[in-house]
């Protein structure tokens, strides 16, 4: 198997730089939520995987590109990533890991080192920070931001085309936000596919078998004003649910909001 | 008032393009909608206004660029506008006209050669029908077209922005469609900022305005599905309303429906 070539220009200056930095707080020891940190530089999702079901959960994103855009992957029992970072040791680097097996989480540990095997293949895949910094930096305001909460996610009834073991609906987020600033929105986001790209879904929760948009089935639930309308992103815990739901007999993931920092810079991820 | 250019290429073909056929059969008196006629060829609302009015005109559709895309301009008093189509006079091109006075429709014509005065500018404005063109070549179905009826258009509460005795609120078109296909259209039509772009608003009606979705203000009502969105254009039938509220002491329309049909191409108006 290959390395994924992401393509992205790496940071290359001679002192070291702001992802650089936190990478190497967290191999420390650090184990912090994210978001904020090294603004303007991309996060991502991590799945890990034998190489046994690598192929397929392969598969699996690249069938399902929307929830699961893959940024960049290793080569099989090689932790290092170079294409998404200086010195990046996917075992270590990471704030804070989930392992798994058999479907459950059995570990969190601060890093997977006791857990590294020569079959593992890792698989970051891009995350919404990318595109909510392009919306603000846009001057459209994010609710779960104001609201200091984690942005809400909804199961739906979109089902993800499957591969292999790993099948399952299509996990959401969603952002309320006025239909001015939705189309806006849509605009945006288009720009940046291998982050969620555009909207799956606006305005119609149900249709998607959301039943009750005040309680998501993971995060938190925000504030709907009357002049708003829900607008949904294909989101990154989908395939977390996926590989939940193969019991694969085992895997890594990062723990929620606790995502893995990479040199490469968000702007560099529009396409126009 | 110098011309303007529209910076499209024109069809140079030795033969009579369907544009020009169009043309010159309605300078000899056929009188029909150009729904349907020259295919992939952009048609244009008109507005003439006298050369004391035109300057507060063009100022009023620059600083309402998404009712009021000017795609083409003629020089003072000279009825060609080359820049828009081989051999095209204004006065005899669209197969019928409104001529008004102090914003009343006094004459609806098949020419104005009658009318005609060397004080007169005329001003093309994009036209919808070449965003249609775009979505329904992206597999998205068009109410309106399906049901046999002309658009439905509404007054909405968003205010254009004045210029000397031009004023008033935007018109909309509404198109209901999936949600999925709304945010399909938004790409396509942020491509062709030149007739209208992207949508203005989405989902809430009231919101804009509009009390009744089912009673448009101007065209037809058309079904709305329980799993639809309307969504909502601005509508060069702005322009009209705003001349037609401004009672100037005189001005020439095209009859509605019954548009200017141009030599540029549809596919020639994306920006991307």
């Amino acid at each position: 198997m290959t390395v994924f070539m992401a393509g992205e220009q790496l940071q290359s200056e001679g002192s070291m730089s702001p992802p650089h930095q936190a990478r190497l707080a967290y191999r420390a020891g650090l184990a912090d939520s994210t978001a904020g940190v090294a603004p303007g530089f991309v996060q991502g999702n991590l799945a890990i995987l034998p190489e046994k079901y690598a192929a397929a959960f392969h598969r699996f994103c690249q069938l399902n590109p929307k929830p699961c855009p893959i940024i960049g992957m290793s080569d099989v029992g090689n932790p290092m990533i170079p294409t998404l970072g200086v010195d990046l040791d996917i075992r270590t680097d990471v704030p804070a890991y989930r392992v798994w097996r058999d479907g459950e989480v059995i570990d969190e540990p601060a890093d997977v080192m006791a857990h590294w095997r020569d079959d593992l293949v890792a698989f970051v895949i891009g995350c919404s920070f990318s595109f909510e910094e392009a919306l603000l930096a846009d001057d459209i305001p994010i609710r779960h931001i104001e609201e200091k909460v984690r942005v809400p996610m909804y199961r739906t009834n979109i089902p993800c085309t499957p591969a292999g073991p790993f099948a399952g609906p299509m996990v959401v987020s969603m952002r309320p936000l006025k239909p001015k600033d939705a189309i806006r929105a849509v605009q945006i986001t288009s720009r940046f596919p291998s982050v969620h790209g555009a909207p799956v879904h606006i305005g119609l929760p149900q249709s998607i078998g959301i039943a009750d948009i005040a309680k998501p089935d993971y995060g938190d639930a925000v504030t709907i004003k009357p002049d708003e309308l829900p607008v949904f992103w294909a989101c990154g815990v989908t395939p977390q649910a996926v590989i939940a739901a193969a019991k694969v007999p085992f895997a890594i993931t990062h723990a929620p909001g606790l995502m893995l920092v990479t040199d490469l810079k968000n702007k560099h991820l529009a396409v126009l």
